[in-house]
């Protein structure tokens, strides 16, 4: 469509209009701001192509470096953005999208961030926020509740004390878990004697004072990237994050933990931190976290749990015992916006003892100042948005047992994806689900039948040629589905102990949309069959160079 | 008002409402986005209550400590919203607000902010965020190319390289300069021989192999808290960050760096990195940078420039060079929620040179896989949102001359400002402006006759006690204010030159709200005035029991 040309130009007034003049709603932002009102759902599926480029495709569409000398209309912008950016994004809340963590937003969510936005409160500090810093503080009480459930006069006595803190909102899930081993680290080697702590003498100072060899964080082998990305950021380094072997249901082996604890007191080693997992990024396990509680305790060592995934499913009066033994953790993480439906940037860490940040604690002349109730003295971010309005909004509009529902919900779903991939002919389960997630690969009939006939024989090379070969299908559907953009799912690499620990390539479904309804997933493993079809142009061929057919 | 209780209750039906039909536009949150749509600035001036409830009355609307057992209707939730958060928040884009770094936002960003947020994209990776991957990747290019004005096809080749990085978005300028301290602590001591690195092997191990007796953080004594916090973090420790004395303008004193550099080399301490300020938090002012990244160059450290508050300054052809030698830096932190006009959120920090990120690099089996362009590979957050978007909206709709004229109004603003006060019987300008910040006090006749006094006769006692007095007036006088909430300035406490360094209360007063005016300027001083009335009763007592009368 050719449109006249026309030319904004930067003036003083045309700034103005900027800063005081709303879009009027018959502007295109106006008319897609509408539509998004009226029906989010509808807006994404008109206007997210299920495009077939490639990114380095994409890449030409935003290559300019140079900052326009010429201002643009809102209106001529918009429709730039509708043609190359939003046509080209993903399309996180279909219901056919189940491979990442991200899902379908409640409707009243919109309007609220837009509210947000509009009040642009800054958390830093109570001159910025006022309301919002005690309503911040009473969110962090609820998450606190909801994890560790002390009685009202707990709550009363430290929610809103100016030198404590239950925890901290964060930008999400990674800044949680730094914020936990900062504190933890802070905490172990806090002031003693002349010794002035390391949070002011440092990391090098701290382990001559006490001491210690090295300092080691322990998880098992299914724990988060942010883990070793915390320990690379606070000094300890990577290879200190020691990865504890799981069992066959991805749950960190308590016995090797506790023998890795020994092993490192005898060498002088201190374990700054056990990490139990309450849902694996990968397969959405949780870790036995009240015997990890115990064996932390014995070693006398800070116990955080990574809950970014799965501390929502305490709202559930059915499924909270999974994560029994939570409410012994020193620390939690808990990201509201994957299971609590909030929007991206609402991570949350909780601390046990009110008193944990004294050692983070920090202060400046113009804000922060001691006795000040100011956020920001016990956060590692500075100015940060008013998320926490989200938070308590959805707290209060679904509630608990709206929770539980969604929760419930998400749970049976992926029970019931693990029963039709079990009695699929071409698909085999990989791990089950415990919480929403679940891991499963393509295997045709024909090489079911090799495969079965390599574990009679023992055949353990021609069993990896084959998983392999496996791995290569399942990468391949992966990516042709991803491309074709009707649905997806994601794909990892993970250890198989059916198959004597091999790694193998899985698909990976998350279940969290509401939307998700048992057609799509139906629809899901019939479209993947579908394009299985197109690898038998090269399967017989693949099975063939590796000797087998 | 009473209105007839419902009972919103929690069924899968409410749930799916809730996930898949929007808020009607006569609902009440309907008509709050319309409101705000249309006029976002009466709505705040219309909703948000100058109240004078003190912080611990509103706390009492914030106390209760369980997740609630019963769902609420979206409607009634947001009257309690209103009445109860919304009144009590602050009114930052009130153009009588001028005593914090947000302001008013362009009226776009709004509407823009709930298509990102409808949008729910996660940046952490491409697979959750398609187009907006090479969209962050350009607007960093943008930025880059605003500090380091590179030519054209150094952006071709590196803007969309997998292993390079011209930048991060982050949540905010303290976790962009944590980033930029981070990546320069992990070049110092990278992998050497059998030496891992430190991001591998940790700060102790890394010192040990490097031989030096410490590192530390050069930064003049108006640098931001963000940096001790950075230090702690980092394991380096926060006594190790060195506040170096500014002259009069509050710029550091180079030749008292270029000092201190050769004297921690004497003794084997290891400069980690000297930060440059673009724009002090308190009084605005920038450091002599082309003279800093000179002597960082001598003594071969990081340079490291912290323009979170002046980097906008940059679109501003006639005072782009208060900034000059910012292009000579290693990394720069700038954040688009400030001069930027961005919403709350939106930081960036940037590197000079592309490959800086390889030392922090990090990889996940089922993400950030080695050679993927997913940019968590690079950043200290792991999901963000597409912040971006609002950034490159910005350039492109208000582009670099509508940047200069926000920026130069400004500045001009300030001027304007200084001079009144300066013209002022009863106020006393403490730091001038250079960027759109200044400071000043109130300073009755009657005093500034004594301190003239004082300063003739030479008794700095008496000159001190009565310094004492004035920030007991300034401090007096800005609580007021605040407390009656038509306006706002806040205070801090600086070491002031021409008092031979006495630490000193001053208001504090940022001019970046477009909608600012110079009759808003008169206004502030006039209430100012009419509240040191309300002092008249116990000045003359504070002076006589100091002894002056």
């Amino acid at each position: 469509m050719i449109t006249p040309k026309r030319f904004a130009r930067a003036t003083p007034e045309a700034l103005h209009r900027i800063f005081t003049l709303a879009e009027s709603p018959e502007s295109t932002l106006g008319r897609i701001e509408q539509e998004i009102s009226q029906n989010l759902l509808g807006f994404l599926n008109n206007h997210i192509v299920a495009s077939k480029n490639a990114l380095t495709d994409i890449e030409q569409d935003f290559i300019c470096p140079r900052i326009p000398e010429q201002p643009e209309f809102v209106s001529d912008h918009m429709h730039h953005l509708l043609d190359k950016l939003v046509s080209q994004s993903v399309h996180t809340a279909s219901p056919s999208f189940i491979g990442h963590m991200t899902s379908a937003l409640p409707a009243f969510i919109l309007p609220l961030s837009k509210l947000m936005v509009g009040l642009n409160q800054n958390l830093v500090k109570v001159e910025t926020s006022k309301a919002f810093t005690p309503l911040e503080r009473q969110v962090l009480g609820m998450m606190h509740n909801l994890v560790y459930q002390e009685k009202d006069d707990f709550y009363q006595t430290w929610m809103h004390s100016a030198q404590h803190s239950l925890g901290a909102f964060c930008s999400g899930g990674t800044v949680a878990n730094i914020t936990a081993l900062w504190v933890a680290r802070n905490k172990l080697l806090k002031s003693q004697g002349s010794f002035k702590g390391i949070s002011r003498s440092g990391l090098y100072s701290a382990l001559t004072h006490y001491g210690y060899q090295g300092l080691v964080i322990l998880v098992s082998e299914r724990g988060h990237y942010s883990l070793k990305k915390s320990a690379d950021i606070l000094g300890i380094g990577q290879d200190s994050v020691i990865a504890i072997e799981t069992d066959e249901n991805n749950k960190i082996d308590c016995q090797k933990l506790a023998e890795k604890c020994r092993q490192l007191q005898a060498e002088n080693i201190k374990v700054l931190a056990i990490v139990g997992i309450a849902g694996t990024t990968e397969t959405g396990n949780v870790d036995p976290l009240d015997e990890m509680a115990d064996i932390a305790k014995e070693y006398q060592c800070h116990f955080h749990v990574d809950a970014a995934w799965g501390g929502a499913t305490l709202f559930s009066n059915k499924y909270r015992s999974i994560l029994a033994g939570i409410e012994r953790a020193d620390s939690v993480t808990i990201d509201a916006h994957k299971q609590m439906y909030v929007p991206m940037g609402a991570g949350v860490v909780l601390f046990k003892d009110p008193s944990s940040v004294a050692d983070i604690e920090h202060h400046a002349e113009y804000i922060l100042r001691k006795g000040s109730k100011d956020l920001g003295s016990h956060t590692l971010e500075g100015s940060r948005p008013g998320m926490a309005m989200l938070v308590y909004a959805s707290l209060h509009i679904i509630s608990r047992p709206g929770y539980e529902m969604l929760i419930n919900q998400s749970i049976e779903k992926a029970e019931y994806f693990a029963s039709i991939i079990d009695q699929h002919d071409d698909f085999e389960l990989i791990t089950k689900p415990e919480l929403c997630l679940l891991t499963y690969r393509y295997v045709p009939k024909l090489v079911q039948a090799l495969l079965a006939d390599c574990q009679l024989s023992g055949d353990e090379e021609q069993q990896a040629e084959l998983n392999l070969i496996l791995g290569k299908l399942t990468k391949f559907i992966q990516k042709r589905q991803r491309e074709v953009g009707r649905s997806f799912v994601s794909r990892t690499r993970i250890k198989v102990a059916r198959y004597g620990g091999e790694k193998m390539i899985v698909f990976r479904v998350v279940l969290a949309n509401p939307l998700t309804s048992k057609s799509n997933l139906h629809d899901i493993l019939a479209e993947q069959c579908l394009l299985a079809k197109e690898s038998e142009t090269f399967l017989p061929q693949l099975l063939n160079m590796a000797k087998i057919s």
